[in-house]
């Protein structure tokens, strides 16, 4: 693509630069408690906050790096039972990407009372929606459905060439190859097995150094 | 979102209008015969072609209509066996654009000489890689595949209010809600069933009348 004159096609080319992992610098700082033990706190919660608040409103992010000229996604994975996106839910009246740095902020810098703004909220990669409390999330809402229970946005958060993510003890920040998220709903899950495809759209410039 | 204030979040949706079935005319032409019989006939065109062109790039269309305020998507039927989106390869330094205009006006419009450039080629939605001759598509290229054998790419086409699709008599053009396509591999095949979860980033606007 080096010196290529621009053509029609490029405007639906999204080219995101993503940069080593040498670059990045993993710490720690303390655990945090879970707060849901089971399945069942975890829907009471939901039931109770939908009660009082409506719809939960989630936002995660989709954070890249380079490795061995490959892209690779940063997963948290969660008292080494489970994996998901750094990111949660918004307070009421929220803006989606004030929301997510402040999420990102929370989850991934050290404890203070500020939001980290250094965070670059990019596309949005897919919606989902929980039609009800008990049911699986969809990527659209389906007929019928007059309150979902839940909507769930992701985002690209492009990161500079340097950053430092510290996480709490009890959780780890993994760097997984694309190729092994793609399609390993098994191991990660319905929303981090799906990122692949929702990244094939742009392409990636690893060349930055 | 009637008469909202634009805020940072909007700079993020993509609002797509999508049209009642009833403004489109669904008509027939003269058979095609098919070109390759077999998964064999496929693989041997397939390899020739490799051998004197070089990797294969081809494009389709996902192209939505509204019934009973649902979005349904428009998929092709193939001899009855197999469903596919409308689409097909580029020609030796086609554009992509220029080369889905080509195909859809072939597939889907009354034989003629030129080209019917009335389709609005939007968002690439995502690009598939397929590393060797028999092996299937990934929504990546893997690591240390230096010579992939095709590339496919999936691009919104907007629809007008009005249209005629013209297909052959062997062929039908199907109109299936999202939510029957979402996850049905077994049926739909792995690009089609994977487009529900690549529209999920854009919301429809279906009040246009």
């Amino acid at each position: 693509m080096d010196n290529q004159i621009v053509d029609e096609d490029d405007i639906n080319s999204c080219v995101v630069n993503i940069y080593p992992l040498r670059g990045y610098y993993f710490g720690s700082k303390d655990a945090v408690l879970p707060k849901h033990h089971t399945y069942f706190d975890q829907l009471q919660k939901l039931k109770s906050n939908y009660s009082t608040n409506g719809m939960r409103v989630c936002v995660e992010a989709v954070m890249l790096v380079e490795l061995l000229k490959q892209p690779h996604l940063l997963v948290l994975q969660m008292r080494n039972s489970f994996f998901k996106l750094p990111g949660g839910r918004l307070r009421l009246g929220e803006s989606e990407i004030e929301g997510l740095k402040r999420k990102l902020s929370n989850k991934l810098s050290y404890n203070g009372n500020g939001v980290d703004d250094n965070w670059e909220v990019g596309e949005c990669l897919g919606t989902w929606w929980r039609p009800d409390f008990e049911t699986s999330l969809c990527p659209f809402l389906p007929p019928h459905v007059k309150s979902p229970k839940e909507c769930l946005k992701l985002f690209l958060v492009k990161l500079p060439m340097n950053k430092s993510f510290i996480v709490p003890k009890n959780q780890k920040l993994l760097v997984v190859p694309i190729f092994q998220v793609h399609d390993n709903f098994k191991t990660y899950g319905q929303i981090v097995s799906e990122v692949p495809s929702l990244l094939s759209r742009f392409s990636f410039n690893m060349n930055n150094l």
